[in-house]
């Protein structure tokens, strides 16, 4: 994309959020950027014009560079990373809760580990250049990584293992939105054979757990079945042969209505419109253990070994979600199919309010009633594509699903040809979760910088009345962080006051821990606390009379650990 | 490197550990590995046969892989990841303590943001393949990522920032010693106007208590000033246009003794050899602020006004550093110049005692005598290059310096040509550290994994006796889990109850907690506490006579959380 593209594409984007009433920061953010690519622009005129003039400073021409992140990434700043850590820090927990052990892979892999592994998409790979050595990738997922890992080591076994950390694809980024070139997602896990649905049902309640404990609002886990799906396609009349394709034209449906998935079916796939009509009935379906019965009762569709055995997995699953009391946050959906060929079994993913494309009813999934068609292209990597952002939703913000022969298909491409290695590599099932931690960032960020700008959690802010006392101030800073205690002074030598108060305000810290040279030879110091609260919607510091505790110094440390600002804090 | 290649350095790995009586996990892993390329080795083969006979079966020889990491890189398992994330959460809890906030920077960069910042060590840059946009490259370290931002956003204007992530050279590698391809850095940088030497000893300060934290064992900070350094070399004779390159041979005087640098100097660098003599006998010097006076009672010196300024910053810097009590770590070393080019003030670097190469007395840095040469060779991106593994040591495990003028070379290099945006941007001065937290695990690592090898910390494992009890089990270790309390379960129908607790036994789980069908409806479970002890240096669980305690379900939660085992363990 050239610059003035994105230029345009910016101008576009900044213009949408003035008029949507878009979060104040996220405007401002959209500004700055505008600002940055015109900026740009002028030193690539003020070069072009250099040129024509002749003025053949090539030097000088050379040292010239357009300060940007690469496309479809970002930097996160302070506040942003605040706010990212706090995402981080729920998702963790929760593997920990779990069960999970963490496992860390490079950043890149061989290029043969991710070959014919994501089918189409396989062009978004991002490969390395061939600097003399091996034929590198950066990785795509955390979950070929974590199979080729399992097909290295057996992985111990049996085992809940999680992964958070960045993945990369040259896809077409909507950054607004969290969909990006370079995205973190966080990954959990459970391999090796287990009694059936036990381990999913763990991940349906570790998603459940992580959805509430972020606080996102209303959320919903649309789950299916592969081999129900595979079923319903094979007894509506889908030729062998055209189930992947025909599943997902299917998987669009949470995107596009009804008749146009038809039409994909039937004018680009060539079905049989009575082929696509059949599926049409079945995929409408939806809710919540109600629709076991309805395919119980399906004998056309129980005498299919596929489907049976899916809608088996699928009442067992819900008795154990009973158990696990989260029953009320699932749909059963028989219209979610998944892109990934590797799934074979239960498939999941987690959707909010905001997943939808605006203007799309999520509901009008089987309904022949038009609706708005969102302009978003299918995924491309060239360069020049534009993304219409008003029309992108979020998208789900975690998926995942059973893989039986994932780790199978790796052992058995490199291990020799001895029987028995085979067969204990093909015996290794798993079951995974991603959660897409920069689209749960887009809709947790606005909320968030609502509450106030902090960046840190510096709990005491030690300055000086007078004469700088600057030793003293460090000697102070050093013996409270000894004791665990967040800490921070001004690094100027004599500053005023204010601009202590100020510098201790800014990440609104609610301690400010005050020197005077005379009370500090009676081994005293003075403690100020501070409180913050919102005021038309603006954070204000609660301005007291208080003049402050004197306290001494030597007990400074446990006054501060006792007082009740800090137990509201900490 | 060839297969072969690398299999005959990882038997040399393999030999010389069991030779050094290793750790035995390390020898065990280096066995795997050996075996894994051996078998990749037995494919290869199995191949070659399969071309010469002819047997033309192209799409069974393509899905043939070879099962590894890019070389210099490595995965790191449950085990592994349980010590790194022991030292992150010791360095990201120092960050916070001193004041900082995080920053995220992606993993590439655009090409020309990297180039021309790392001199003869920019050839060691992972480049990204063209595919039809902008030229990319992997980061190289944290540094210039940081400046980057700085130069486009001003980064809030003065602050300390974090960061914590991978970095990327294409050097060779030597795993052992943590010196990898893909290694982590965590970085703490002070960016903006403040009084002199205050951020500086801020950060040395940080560098100390993160030390102590990790518990390494003695260690030292060595420290130099460039504006010293520059003045020596001026004073000594040194032209101007070889300041630089005899830096670098100075600095190598950790690793080869003085005959070998000034030979580097003289016969490599045409420089002079009496001026070389002079130099050696200042670059001996190293100590305490006493040094301060031998410097300051050298007139020549002295008359320098770039090494005046350098050795009033010291005096000024082991003021404060008293004032922070860490004083008994520092070493005033002349012979630290470290490599890269962008330094303009304080330089230090953190060694222990694995830091040097095996045979290598570091104290002999100026002495004539000779010492082993290291066989080590130069940094080369060569693929075919091998390294001796025991010849090389873990080098600084921190190092850093102040940089002034790397954010204006930014800003100026992209900014138009008003000169109010120079100015400011010109204006940003910084200092900062990296942390090498492979570097740190290589050498926590032995000790950590002798402790016993739990990968998680999950506090309660629940078991049926009898009947299975699963949704039983569900329930309560969701209730748990809901609680707070990391809890985990057997994910099979009827386990047998010796197959449970040898399940939790693996992880150390400090509580079991037993249902029996009959208790259950009396409302009780079983609470078993287990304990671990070390016997012949070998952690095995304390057996105890105790049959457990009977505990109302109902107050389970509150039971656990006011144990004994709970608090020791929490």
């Amino acid at each position: 994309m050239t610059l003035a593209n994105e230029i345009a594409e910016q101008t576009a984007l900044f213009n949408n959020l003035r008029l949507q009433n878009a979060d104040p920061a996220e405007v401002e953010a959209a500004k700055r950027k505008l600002g940055e690519l015109k900026k740009a622009q002028g030193v690539l005129n003020a070069k072009e014009r250099e040129k024509k003039g002749d003025s053949a400073e090539g030097e000088k021409k050379k040292e010239r560079i357009l300060l940007k992140t690469p496309k479809g990434t970002r930097d996160y700043g302070p506040s942003e990373m605040f706010c990212r850590l706090h995402i981080e820090r729920i998702v963790k927990d929760a593997f920990a809760l779990f069960g999970g052990s963490c496992l860390d892979t490079p950043v890149f892999e061989r290029k043969d580990v991710l070959t014919g592994k994501y089918g189409e998409d396989s062009k978004l790979i991002f490969d390395l250049m061939d600097q003399g050595g091996e034929q590198l990738a950066l990785r795509y997922d955390h979950t070929v990584p974590l199979a080729r890992w399992l097909a290295m080591t057996g992985g111990g076994g049996q085992g809940k293992v999680w992964q958070v950390g960045k993945v990369y694809r040259r896809d077409q980024p909507v950054m607004s939105k969290g969909r990006m070139r370079e995205f973190m997602q966080a990954d959990f896990d459970i391999s090796g054979t287990f009694d059936p649905m036990i381990p999913d049902a763990e991940i349906v309640s570790l998603l459940c757990t992580i959805m509430n404990n972020l606080d996102l609002g209303e959320y919903t886990i649309k789950m299916n079945h592969r081999k129900i799906l595979d079923g319903i396609f094979t007894v509506c009349g889908v030729p062998e042969d055209k189930i992947r394709t025909i599943s997902s034209a299917v998987d669009k449906l949470d995107k596009l209505p009804w008749v146009e998935v038809k039409k994909e079916m039937t004018e680009e796939k060539g079905l049989d419109s009575g082929v696509a009509d059949k599926i049409g009935e079945y995929v409408k379906h939806k809710g919540g253990p109600e629709l076991l019965d309805i395919l119980t009762s399906d004998a056309t569709l129980m005498a299919n070994k596929s489907a049976k055995e899916g809608v088996e997995d699928m009442a067992l699953l819900f008795t154990f979600l009973r158990a696990y009391k989260v029953l009320d946050k699932i749909s059963f959906d028989l219209s979610l199919a998944r892109g990934l060929d590797y799934y074979t079994g239960l498939i999941y993913e987690a959707i909010v309010e905001a997943s939808a494309p605006p203007g799309f009813k999520a509901d009008a999934s089987a309904d022949s009633t038009p609706t708005p068609k969102p302009k978003s292209k299918p995924k491309d990597a060239g360069e020049d594509e534009e993304v219409d952002e008003s029309q992108v939703g979020v998208g789900s913000i975690a998926a995942g699903g059973r893989y039986d022969n994932l780790v199978g298909q790796f052992a058995s491409a490199a291990a020799s040809e001895s029987k028995s290695s085979k067969k204990s590599a093909a015996s290794t099932p798993c079951i995974g979760v991603s959660i897409g931690m920069d689209r749960i960032f887009a809709l947790l960020w606005p909320k968030w910088v609502g509450l106030g700008g902090r960046c840190k959690d510096t709990m005491v802010y030690v300055m000086a009345a007078g004469d700088g006392l600057l030793e003293e101030r460090m000697e102070l800073a050093r013996d409270l962080r000894a004791a665990g205690i967040k800490t921070d002074f001004l690094a100027k030598k004599k500053p005023k006051l204010p601009v202590q108060f100020a510098a201790g305000e800014k990440d609104e810290v609610p301690f400010a821990v005050i020197l005077g040279g005379d009370e500090l030879k009676a081994g005293l110091v003075t403690v100020k606390e501070q409180r913050w609260e919102f005021k038309d919607g603006v954070k204000v510091k609660v301005e007291s009379a208080d003049k402050g505790t004197k306290v001494k110094r030597d007990e400074l440390i446990a006054w501060l650990k006792n007082s009740d600002v800090w137990k509201t804090w900490v």
